[in-house]
């Protein structure tokens, strides 16, 4: 039996934290062996928003490539492409631009929600709009059967279905009804508290030594009404203790928690040397691949390259369906 | 000294009538002398408003071929090509959509307009509404330096030039801003006095014999307050007349106005017999060589081929540029 097939993409934000590492790579290292994975570099659409800016970009995805292979991402399982390499995402784009209903984009909750928060960049433009149709040509290339997903990601998703069936109805049965495949990822905080972001200045990167992510780690916000020492802290709602969800196994987190941070058992610094100990390690064996790659950083664009060939085929050979079913 | 570049497309519509024999086809005969042109067949713009059917697309691109022929487009001179043949027209069509406001386009007049008037068709897609996102990309990806429009295009590639600016100035000076080259093109009624068109079913075909023009122009409307042969009639007003300033030279056109149709000095019919001695010498050859050309319908293939190799040359180095500037 041949197994399922799955896509995901991430955006080429150049050097990758902890975030990305819990937020999606953990997830494809699994994925990978289960399943027909295609993984991508979303250049394209880190355009949406990111077109003012657009220098780093080149860069930004070697070293972004470089970090993935170090977290056990397998080119040999699943092909790893560049999106702007294969012109037929930016084909089935057009294509799929001309049956979208503006509405349908209009609707998309993060339009304009991510238009009032990204105050300092100008959203208002065709492209941004029309981000769900180019992640709709993405999935639906590959004809993929799933998508790996957080709960607030699956709006997208059900555009890319209703798109996907509204082309089946008004040509032919062509493409394969995508489904989510629901992921509960866990909250990464960065060292302020907020979610980690390069932008906020909080990350720790998988490029950090354990020196490093110690020296970041250490100064870390917890819970603000914990003052003193002797303070009682509560970890629902300490940034440290959702790391030590990552990071600490489950018998040795109960036991920080009380007797612990609730009974000021432990403090803060102990807490987060008990959390060193234990993220270090994990950590370590990336870094140290990492380190391994950055001598021989040609990898990302012949990784790239292979990917490129196995998504050709596929590729192509939809959009030869797409374009005979049109009519074209 | 080089001559200056003009582009210029035409959705394919089916066969062709005289509303695009002079709306358009006449002037890129004689354009093509004295320009570097490049021609191309519209196909994916025929999609924002028939998205839904498509299934005679392939023929009707062929009978056009054949028919522009017909009128004299000369390949030799100017490449003739099918835009969905250069996946570059969608790829710079998707990097134009990061930079364009959405705002731009929904100040379109043609947009709302259209949407109105072509009620049997949901035109609120996406595609519609980034058809100038589309011709930009058309126009752009040949550096061409004009565009000839008639009056009512002018907005639409005013917004070409704008898109063009915005790219420049974000990135760099890739792009020739477009000069419209403002073409007075003359009105073409149909035979019911409305504007000439496949969908009103008035039209005057260039695969029409002369028994059929004949056939077609006899009945044709005149001024509706001209009732009796007796009555004077109106050349303001006469949809014949129209085809007069078409067909018929100036001083006989003259004599027709005045002593003629004002005086009731000819009929209807009589006139009609006029703009036909005219109009038969003009259309016949076209109509020959058109026949003539149905004997070998493979050579509109072989002119598109020859077409996109010429224009691949100019799109694929464009798009590299564009690349480069954006740091792709």
């Amino acid at each position: 039996m041949s197994k399922s097939r799955v896509l995901s993409g991430m955006r080429p934000t150049g050097r990758l934290h902890l975030g990305h590492l819990f937020g999606a790579l953990d997830n494809w290292r699994l994925l990978q062996e289960a399943y027909e994975c295609f993984f991508f570099v979303a250049d394209w659409h880190a355009l949406t928003t990111e077109y003012a800016e657009t220098k780093g970009i080149r860069e930004n995805i070697r070293e972004m490539v470089l970090d993935m292979l170090a977290t056990g991402i397998d080119p040999s399982k699943a092909p790893l492409f560049l999106q702007s390499r294969l012109h037929e995402h930016a084909e089935l784009y057009l294509l799929l631009s001309m049956i979208t209903p503006v509405p349908w984009l209009e609707r998309n909750p993060t339009y304009k929600e991510q238009q009032q928060e990204l105050t300092t960049k100008d959203l208002s433009t065709y492209g941004f709009l029309g981000y769900p149709v180019l992640m709709a040509s993405d999935i639906l290339l590959y004809k993929a059967e799933y998508v790996p997903v957080g709960i607030d990601q699956v709006p997208h998703l059900e555009l890319t279905r209703e798109i996907a069936r509204r082309f089946n109805h008004l040509y032919s049965e062509v493409f394969v009804i995508p489904e989510a495949l629901l992921t509960e990822f866990p909250k990464v905080p960065g060292t302020d508290g907020r979610k980690m972001s390069k932008s906020y200045g909080n990350a720790v990167y998988l490029t950090d030594s354990s020196e490093q992510v110690t020296a970041k780690i250490r100064p870390m916000v917890t819970d603000p009404a914990r003052v003193r020492r002797s303070d009682p802290g509560n970890p629902d709602v300490c940034p440290v203790f959702d790391l030590h969800k990552i990071f600490t196994p489950k018998v040795e987190r109960d036991t920080i928690i009380d007797p612990g941070c609730r009974t000021a058992g432990i403090g803060c610094l102990d807490c987060k040397g008990v959390l060193l100990q234990h993220m270090l390690p994990i950590l370590r064996p990336i870094y140290d691949r990492r380190q391994e790659l950055a001598t021989r950083p040609e990898i990302a664009q012949e990784v790239l390259e292979d990917g490129y060939s196995k998504a050709k085929k596929v590729a192509s050979e939809t959009l030869s369906e797409v374009k005979a079913a049109m009519g074209m």
